[in-house]
């Protein structure tokens, strides 16, 4: 208890990273016993605070600092991971998140409530949900939408949040936890190479990127490698080929990013031309406009190729958020926060969607902190930051609450 | 009996098809019962010749008509299929050749030996050697590159071989079957479009590309879709889209073909640019020269990415093959027969290699009919050709046995 102690902060995530890890990685995917041995892990060292950790509706673990108004700011975080995740997504937050709350706990009662939460499956892992629990409380779930849902091993999503005494249905309930909040802050790892590459520990999040993330088939002609003449064909592959490199050049132009992870052929086979080619299409930008832009441009240039190959096209919508920008006025305040205690700062935008882009969603004034990534390697055991960097991300975590705490105040 | 029929040979094609199909296509696949029943059907129709079909040591079955010297014309074909195959690929040429057979019969004995082989295992369908039969009487067959194969079921070759009364190391023996042989014929559907976008029945082969085939994987870095820049990617899903629109290019201006006709990613996920990109390259060309141009040209290309993409690469050989061109004589002559027959003829090249480049390359003069494939579709039950077509060709494959022994005489 006491003084701000970031060390402390480590040790836990070691203390963490031993009980719940392996050879392999993280375990702690939500809705495993492991993830239960974290949350309990989590609640035996809130209790020293000498107040009670609360599970909400959603699953999502709630500690309270009562103030002397209810109006409240909030850390977040999450404690679950992927399969074979990291030692720090996530669970950085929460834990540089409880190391805030024992400094300003022993420094007696504040005039504004603060409180901490540890969301319930951030990452989706086993059901393909992601923010499951922050979409709940920011009122964004629809339980039809998640009832079905079924892990690999066919066990449905009601079953396994049963175990842990939950039911879809009333996972909404959960929303009335942020009615009296008035910001939210969250620290992260970057999970990207851009704060090491400028050499900065610390940066402050603009808000999280719109995703338009589509399946684009290209259906073209079957044929036989050695039999077909090249004017002949209507290949698929080479319609994906050009349409990855098309929708690489067009992101650069926009500023923003595009992926094609996966591409699947068939029938596959090295001695015929594909008659089918799969590709997946992972489109960000933090401004809407230019990601509009960049999706029309790439059905554009898909067109132009299905004329061009004689091949045909469909697309298939996955998945699509719109960008989401934080609060200007917390962006501000956390700005001053990284520059007070590490020199220099940066603003960034996220890529990967985070629990804060539902709190904002749900009209909350939400900013975030990154803390640099090492090879920004993200979801993996080679996850990492260095010791000194965490330490200064929870630093800077505690000056941005108390900040907060003043500017709600005010 | 008697006089030629090709009316017959389309009713015993239909015959076989329904003796040895089903509703996916053809199922003769080679070492197989379905296979052995296709044999055994063959023979019986031998038997009304007068003769008896013998098997040698590969498999191959041999039926001959004596003539006044050992010297002989051979015609070729297969009756093994791909599973779900068509049902002319290679039975075709069987059933066409017998039909030779019976009209020169029945004419009574020729001053040449001419003589009918339904090779085993031309399509290497379940153990992935293909031109198994033929290669073992060219003498090209190798016992311990054969001995290891084994099917999906992990059934080994020489087991399966075994039930057919045949030992790897007596393949070989085969080779004195080609002793006499002077002239070899094949006819074959093209199995390509070529000849149908001319509105040609039939053509006749120059010979059998030479063929590169390789494995290529760009190593780059897996990253988060969402949070690395453009600018810090290392990505081998793009670079292989490069090469494969390269190799595109150069196949054009080569004058041959190029296809890349599987690609897959790791790993392999929506959210994530990939970290390894594994795509396949078949590489074809009549020329050996012009071959190994398209060939240089594609590993500079992507020596070239590799650097620009800041890449790895690296190249496995998969399968590689010379040129294989026929003989201009017989060449001439089966032109001579196709134009007899049908007012016009074409010459082309065939990708897909046959039981007769094997002849070929044992120094046997050697040449092809091909006749039109409709879609340029093969192995698969869409094989088709027009019944007049099928005709044309029974008569075209007559009268080249016709003018080789004659050519034979001369």
């Amino acid at each position: 208890m006491g003084r701000l102690d970031p060390g402390r902060t480590i040790a836990e995530l070691r203390e963490l990273k031993e009980l719940t890890g392996d050879a392999s990685g993280a375990q702690r995917v939500a809705w495993t016993e492991t993830w239960r041995l974290a949350r309990n892990w989590f609640e035996g060292k809130v209790a020293d605070l000498g107040v009670a950790a609360e599970t909400d509706e959603a699953g999502n673990q709630w500690v309270t600092l009562a103030g002397d108004s209810p109006e409240a700011i909030l850390i977040g975080g999450h404690l679950d991971s992927v399969v074979n995740g990291g030692w720090l997504d996530g669970c950085l937050n929460v834990l540089a998140g409880l190391e805030v709350l024992r400094g300003i706990a022993a420094e007696g009662r504040q005039s504004r409530t603060l409180r901490l939460v540890s969301w319930a499956d951030e990452e989706g892992s086993r059901f393909g949900r992601s923010l499951l629990g922050s979409s709940a409380a920011a009122g964004d779930l629809k339980p039809d939408a998640v009832r079905g849902l079924r892990d690999q091993d066919g066990e449905a999503l009601p079953e396994a949040i049963q175990a842990f005494g939950l039911d879809v249905d009333r996972m909404g309930q959960s929303r009335r936890r942020l009615k009296d909040a008035r910001a939210y802050l969250e620290l992260h790892i970057e999970q990207g190479p851009v704060l090491e590459r400028l050499g900065l520990p610390l940066g402050v999040v603009l808000g999280t990127c719109g995703v338009e993330r589509h399946s684009i088939r290209f259906t073209g002609q079957a044929a036989h490698a050695g039999s077909t003449p090249m004017d002949m064909r209507r290949d698929p592959l080479a319609a994906a080929a050009r349409l990855a490199l098309a929708v690489r050049d067009g992101a650069k132009r926009f500023g923003g990013v595009a992926t094609v992870g996966r591409v699947v052929t068939r029938p596959g086979i090295v001695t015929a031309v594909a008659g089918l080619c799969e590709m997946t299409l992972d489109q960000r930008h933090l401004e809407s406009d230019e990601l509009a832009g960049m999706l029309a441009e790439a059905r554009a240039v898909a067109d132009a190729i299905v004329r061009e190959e004689g091949v045909q096209v469909e697309w298939e919508e996955v998945f699509r958020i719109e960008p989401i920008h934080f609060h200007p006025g917390l962006i501000e305040l956390c700005e001053q926060a990284v520059i007070e205690v590490a020199g220099r700062s940066h603003r960034l935008p996220s890529g990967p969607l985070h629990d804060a882009s539902e709190v904002a969603r749900a009209g909350i004034p939400t900013a975030m902190l990154f803390v640099q990534s090492l090879n920004g390697l993200s979801h993996t055991k080679e996850e990492d930051t260095r010791p000194e960097h965490l330490e200064l991300s929870v630093r800077a975590l505690d000056v941005a609450v108390r900040k907060a705490l003043a500017w709600v105040d005010s």
